[in-house]
């Protein structure tokens, strides 16, 4: 059976999340509904995997899965196709491309890249509302930057980690977090941009609302060491809502998506 | 009476538009309807002036408006109630500041800013329906840039003016037209950014449109220049939709939000 990489960008707003449940919508029964209007082996309940299970609420711009076909498919046909019947739902197929049996979505990828948008400012957000997390204090992303400093690398991240993972380990290797300031004309936005080879369940908005309260001058910067160093939940700060996450990319060996 | 500047920014999507209309959610409405809880003389019917009366679905991120109170309000103060008051619409008011009575919106503004979102690309937009006009074909910036320079300074503008334009004159003096370029997870957003005095009714959108058809290659850059000499409606390419259009900002003599 011919295997297809997907790239798959989408609003996570009406969705249970990514992953299908029973009486949810869910970003995979969508995208499996579509396939089923192509493909017998999906019409008879195969299923897709992907390299994020984005929680509810949170979106994707660059999510990847993949899919077994019964028939070979041009690329650009089954994208146009998948678009077409995925209509009216949030959700876009960005690239169709064949890959080799050896590939798989979650357990080949190398990297997982995803942002935050925060918006600091009194008025409320009027344009990006369900698209990003809104405080009212003003942040310092210099100090945010500092107490971000310490969770680069290597490190037992516990305190960052849902009560409800299920990874395995709660080491993992953060490999960056940059911090992006854009001037709005009222207040700013903050773009968080964090990478690593696989996230822990809750990681990234652990991490974004424990900054923010440190932008916020509630935390010093050096707080940030400590309680990664207590490897304990209840040190860290407040976890921030989903609607600002965005999975914006997934690294693998070779890009399959490289000249799609 | 003590007369206050408003900025307000606004998700054109429910309204009508800027301007009061009778049994239509207008953005003007929903302002006044918020002061009409603070002030006994918008509570009688006291209207407000802006600087530009934008189209129905079209956008503002820096739109201004004054209005004459019945009594001294703390700015903050009364930027924080307008924005109690307007929810859930989605208006907010950035900033409101103490002017003059020689200040108009309106007529005291020299300068008006807009910007305008189009996104090229195949797939279905997801994350910002309603929020700029969609393409399916690959555009080309350079051309559009060699055909947007031919607009630049002081023209007859009738070519690029609705037939229901109130304007005295279709002269106009274009100050700028650029055109950013911003890569996409496939495809790529074109934001043209416009500056003038004043602009004529449907001036940007008939602009934006006619430069999409010389991205899309379908118009040489030269025909842009052929078009404006014609001083004929009929020449203009096709009117772009309001959704990817926002008013960005409105230059004063003075700023009065200067420090706000």
């Amino acid at each position: 059976m011919p295997r297809y990489a997907l790239k798959i960008d989408y609003d996570g707003t009406p969705f249970a999340g990514w992953q299908a449940q029973a009486d949810q919508p869910s970003v995979q029964g969508a995208v499996e509904a579509a396939l089923a209007r192509l493909d017998p082996g999906f019409a008879g309940g195969a299923r897709i995997a992907a390299a994020g299970r984005t929680d509810a609420g949170v979106h994707a711009t660059g999510q990847v899965a993949h899919a077994d076909l019964e028939k070979d498919w041009d690329p650009f046909r089954l994208s146009e196709a998948l678009n077409f019947h995925l209509k009216p739902a949030p959700v876009a197929v960005l690239a169709a491309v064949p890959v080799g049996d050896d590939f798989h979505a979650r357990f080949s990828a190398l990297e997982r890249r995803y942002t935050f948008r925060l918006i600091a400012r009194r008025a409320p957000v009027t344009h990006d509302r369900g698209r990003v997390w809104q405080v009212l204090n003003p942040l310092d992303a210099g100090a945010m930057r500092a107490g971000a400093a310490h969770l680069i690398g290597r490190h037992d991240f516990t305190t960052f980690r849902s009560s409800i993972c299920q990874a395995q380990s709660p080491v993992k290797t953060l490999d960056e977090i940059t911090i992006e300031e854009i001037p709005l004309p009222q207040g700013a936005e903050y773009r968080f941009h964090l990478r690593a080879r696989s996230f822990l369940h809750n990681q990234v908005r652990s991490i974004v609302g424990t900054l923010e309260r440190v932008g916020a001058g509630a935390w010093a910067p050096d707080r940030v060491a400590e309680v990664l160093e207590a490897r304990n939940r209840a040190a860290c700060g407040p976890v921030c809502p989903p609607q600002g996450l965005y999975l914006t990319g997934v690294g693998y060996p070779r890009d399959p998506f490289a000249g799609a």
